[in-house]
């Protein structure tokens, strides 16, 4: 803690930026490591989720997500579930390029979502045979629940850029999480949080995991207008021991600590892990995808919001397929093909066999 | 403290660019939050002040704040005390550009101050029936009050780079700020101040609120001229302390800290709250509506000091209309537009029903 | 040590970018200062390897490099010993500038090693007169080790991103580095390694030197691919640290070491041998002579990795002549020229005779 | 002191950059301030030296800053005492702009030094009536030592790079500074030096001021080429504290701090000041004045080294007459203008009246 000023002190939070991973005494060949990831009943064969976002999960990307081995996560409250057909819109906002301003975004979100489009997008992955998840944010979750429900998925994300165990509305009934996520079918990812405290509360819901994180870092802009940031390397390392704590508070529940957002390179997501994260939602790597919905281009949520949009739309570089950006083999140095390569090589360059025990690596700050 | 050598320690100090804010483990629907600002025997409905610079305020445009809910301040030593029909000129400096030279502020604002535009503009402003308030030099305080009284005002505001309460001249009858204050019949609202002492000082004097700051940082070239910077985290810190302990020693007396510059972006109106201050003077900010009388540009008055100017003519864009910028809704992601909203939004964020709570926040040093 | 968050802490760590020399109270005459380096039995003039890099050593300039009194170090796994005549391809991708890209290197090194090549390269330098020195990555030193050896070399590097004396692998026979340091009858260099326990156990291995370093710093991508990166200025001052302990635990070895990467100019050399090394192992400075196999390129081994490149080809300004890069006279003044004369000004200029009195100097952090 | 790694601690150390002043309690009428400097016999009006730069100093350069009150240095070794007359390299160089190489700095500086031209230059300068001082380099000072005395001056500067009491040479007769300045009949002003023992043993050597720095910060590369760089803020503290230190071992002799380069800006001048210097020793601010020998151009004596140049031609804006530089008006905002003005403003804001009780203001670190 520092001395901000003689009526307040603060604690330096890290980002992902400000630390790394240095070499250790150990090295292994590739082939000794596994990076496989099993979260509830599903064994996943890496780590990885696909953050709900139009510009980088449509039904078709959720599928081919699953088929490489990852958990997909359709936004539910996105274009795909407010008009039948958004190709059209897609293809002119990518168009436009930069010039979809905020305002036609706007315009274009302000369509009502249709719960029979939900049960269509949900049953059009599930059909493919791979694991389903959707996202609807807090405010939408008691709405549509039970259209989810019966639609079948794997997983229900409930997904804000802040989300509380301990919500004040004077709205008629709030969500009350814990009873929501109780009485639910399947499983419950939540978040973001950014402490250890939003964190232990959200694993006291019943949550099987939470995501770490406020908003996108690629696109939001939370920082300049409101002022919240949060530094994703402490956020994480506060969540892990809420993990742990809640682990020996619940008598071996483990829940998941998901890393979502602030990750562009690969080497964020070894950082994330390093940190603590039992897995991370990616969103711009995977828009950089060919096939990604965003044709180039990136947003999350909250860019359209109707009187305070806090985020960005953003051009990312097309680099390769979808499987080439997450499985590879890599034709750039960048740290934006082979994400699963390049966790591997992490571990094994640093002598680990697997992300739990990675979990402990030491990190310098530099 | 760090020692610079063997013969200086010194502490560190922090920019609001230094800090964020950090969600907590609450959070609250926006409706149930309430930003209005009591000073004195006044409520205005946001915690906001309007910069005395003639980019930012002429007569209509500290109406059109009042109108708002906010407190205009009109600058008396500006072009609309120098010049009957200040608009030509200000054509000219937006027609010019970056061609408008500090020489031409020089001359264009060597026309003296004249008493009666003094009270015809404060005349115009009440008559609108808004709250009324008018800044002057310490230097040009004495020689106007008399004349700004007469005029009638809701708040008297004596606004230098530095002010203290212990100045010292060979002028003749140099200010002496509590005897100045006691006898005036209206609040006053003095500063800027940078630390604990100067603050504190400040309140003995009898003030109803100091200001924070130290030369508008938008504009300011202080730190190169005269190598004296205030980072706005600390001193608004420091001076928020001086509140309190104030508070003890005057036996139940409030004076408000009123952050003055440094805050572009809506989320440094957020962390200025958030590190103790009750409201926030804007310039910038509201340079940047289309009614601004700059034109695009802001500027203040140390731009046209006759022989070390301090200050720079910046270029702003113009994003929206006045009441777009202060009330939205937003068509921007950047910090720029609904500055209430989002203040709002972050105390709605955090689970604050309040400002006076928001300012125990916790923050982070990033 | 601070808190990352509430499950991690972490040191910092520091760059040779973070750290400086300041003057001491002594100078010296340029004439008095000694920079020569003695490991094994071989005085050389200066304390500096080439790497062995395409971009920097090819037999001709390994032979000049040695003539002007330095160790030039052939890479084995290179071009040199892919192709009978590389020269084509090196003029192709000179010729080709930013148009070369990964994938394009990814096929030219596709290019199976050939002993025969190796043998004829060596023999070549040998024939010189000059020390001779060639580099195999752990993976290929045991194949190629007796080729290298009959060839005849004075010193053997083993040079990988991270070499560890215990690495692991589902391989039939991995290296097993100390068994086969002492089977070989020449001494060798071996790394990169980034930490005191990494350098000890390389160190007890029977290693003449460790080279300190984590894939060169001018072309790596490392962080970004995979979130691994070693500030210099900390990995050579904890190497220099194991070479005194194991000095003492082996009862008088003294194993040198050689800082490898992330010295672009001069002034990183001085500062390198300030943090404790022996020596210094260039890339990006000797790719600035206009004899250097780059022609205005600079790229190194993991540039061409097959499935997770994690390293980029950067241009380089050509300076100078060889001779001129490293012996002067220099005619810019920005660390690219007279490299050896720098080393010796900065010991001049601090009072300084030799480098191991040298490695002792105060350091500042700015 | 902080570990660099485990056989390296070091100290952090403060630029100018690093550090800013705060408002204090108490304010000023700028009247009521006074900035004279007494050095030996004489009193300047304001504690500015001209740095003995080919850029910075002719002849009638020096006469015009003596004109106006501060003390003018020649470069004795630079084209003044070289060429009978410079004025046409000047204008070749000026004309060259960026297209005036090292080489051709190194082929234009390799003519000899004449001591009849040395004689010649400071009678011209004496005549005018102004004070009168030269430098030479640690190297020329015996050799020259008698011309120059016999010329006439009021002070004699020595001034190197690196300057130490206890320089070792294997030339015939090194420099014994002590020795020498005791020998002189006019006083010294001695350095570049950095640390508090380098400056304890220059003020033991007898000189009546010591110069703090290490090249000119505008343009030496020192920090590229040798990796030697001094953070002002904490050298000048160093160096004050020898002063007071030196005060009492001596019982009594008050040797003048002058920080030397690193201060583009009147702000840094005030920042040297408030760090502990007497007064600051100027070339890029005054390389601006419209009548500099350098035409908008600054070079120092490190950049036609002849084998290791250490130091950039680089180009200044000309930003008004000499007199507007050092005494204003000023028309420009960003402390390039009326240097003693700003001085003047900041020691007023500050509620200073003089330079010595100013040494001992609060610095925070930013």
């Amino acid at each position: 803690m520092q001395d901000i000023g003689r009526s307040k002190r603060a604690a330096r939070a890290f980002s992902l930026d400000d630390v790394a991973i240095m070499p250790t005494r150990r090295t292994r060949g590739i082939e000794t490591v596994d990076v496989d990831w099993r979260i509830d009943a599903i064994t996943f064969e890496f780590p990885l989720l696909a953050a709900p976002m139009d510009s980088v999960m449509s039904p078709a990307t959720a599928i081919a997500f699953g088929e490489l081995g990852g958990l997909g996560v359709l936004n539910l409250e996105g274009l795909w579930t407010r008009y039948a057909n958004p190709q059209p819109l897609l293809d002119e906002m990518g168009e436009l390029g930069e010039a979809c301003t905020t305002r036609r975004l706007q315009e274009i979100y302000s369509e009502p979502i249709k719960a029979e489009l939900i049960t269509e997008r949900l049953r059009q992955i599930r059909e493919a045979g791979v694991p389903v998840a959707g996202a609807l944010s807090p405010q939408n979750a008691q709405q549509f629940a039970d259209v989810v429900e019966r639609a079948g998925l794997d997983f229900f994300v409930i997904r804000g850029t802040a989300v509380s165990a301990q919500h004040v509305s004077n709205a008629a009934a709030p969500l009350d999480l814990a009873k929501f996520i109780y009485e639910l079918e399947v499983p419950v990812i939540v978040g973001g949080c950014a402490t250890y405290q939003t964190a232990l509360h959200l694993m006291r819901t019943g949550a099987a995991g939470v995501l770490v994180g406020f908003g996108g870092a690629a696109t939001s802009t939370n920082a300049q207008v409101i002022g919240i940031e949060v530094p994703m390397a402490t956020a994480i390392s506060d969540a892990a021991e809420a993990r742990r704590d809640y682990l020996d508070e619940s008598g071996g529940r483990y829940v998941h600590v998901i890393a979502d957002g602030s990750m562009g390179h690969s080497g964020d997501v070894v950082k994330a892990l390093a940190c603590g994260a039992d897995a991370a939602m990616l969103g711009v790597p995977l828009a950089r995808a060919t096939e990604a919905p965003g044709q180039g281009w990136h947003w999350g949520q909250e860019a359209w919001h109707e009187n305070l949009p806090r985020g960005r739309r953003v051009p990312v570089a097309q680099v390769g397929t979808l499987e080439e950006v997450v499985l590879g083999p890599s034709h750039s140095p960048d740290g934006t093909m082979n994400l699963v390569g390049a966790l591997r090589r992490a571990l094994a360059s640093t002598g680990y066999t697997e992300v739990k025990a990675f979990q402990r690596i030491d990190l310098i700050i530099h």
